[in-house]
């Protein structure tokens, strides 16, 4: 497993990814019926670097990170993960999270924050915490989950 | 004073209330050197709804609304305000934001969240807490204040 860089051949097995958890609805504040182009385009945006988690030549996960304001705020950055459902309890998020944290580090962020993890996603948060990230805000009902009705969503923050 | 909808021709009373802010730098995490067309192209972006305060034909305030996330996370709205520096002090944002709440009430938006109200703007989270936002959350040292330095920014909310 190594984690580089997504390049421009690496749509299919990204989209192969990000697709069906979009399509799920249940984690990301995302149109679960948007068009694969319109998911990649927001995944691989010109404001976003983009990278995959890849073993054997097939991609079981990815994640971008951007800066999470402009301006004063651009100190911050914000990332998302996604990982293959076939590929679930490998460790492959924590390993993408780990990357970020020191990509995000070299590239001079001083703080990554999540901006909405969605509270039912208690494997996300638990290991988020795990990585070192601290709920620093609660935002309430701010997520329809499509079988757990309204619930709340969290931001999540660590100093880098 | 009227708030009605913006209008192609309100691009240049616009411009004059929303570049000087943005120049300031001091309570909107957006680039401070960005271009006059850049800032109304955010201001006024397809996603957004724009209002101006009107008197006598001069705009004196302007606000935009949108939802603040996609999917699961469409049912709440997001605002930004911007008073004329000459018009300080006159409730004018006190109306908008009165203004906005109602239009949020008719489309439907169910809460109402500003994602990033710089902690050293005061006048601004007294006058959205008086309004009946509460702090959900706080982000560390999220803001670079151009005097005052890094300073946290909140996350504040209502039901609608």
């Amino acid at each position: 497993m190594h984690i580089r860089r997504a390049e421009a051949g690496d749509t299919a097995g990204i989209a192969a990814i990000i697709v069906p958890t979009i399509r799920e609805g249940t984690t990301y504040a995302l149109d679960a019926a948007m068009s694969e182009a319109d998911a990649l385009a927001y995944w691989m945006a010109p404001d976003k670097e983009t990278f995959v988690a890849e073993e054997d030549g097939v991609i079981l996960g990815t994640y971008f990170l951007r800066a999470n304001q402009a301006g004063g705020g651009k100190h911050v950055c914000n990332c998302g993960y996604m990982t293959s459902r076939a590929a679930t309890g490998r460790g492959i998020a924590r390993l993408m999270c780990a990357h970020s944290l020191e990509h995000a580090r070299s590239r001079g962020y001083r703080a990554m924050q999540f901006n909405f993890v969605v509270s039912t996603n208690e494997r996300a948060v638990k290991l988020w915490q795990a990585m070192g990230f601290t709920i620093v805000g609660r935002l309430p009902l701010a997520f329809h989950h499509p079988t757990a009705g309204d619930v709340d969503a969290l931001v999540m923050h660590q100093p880098l």
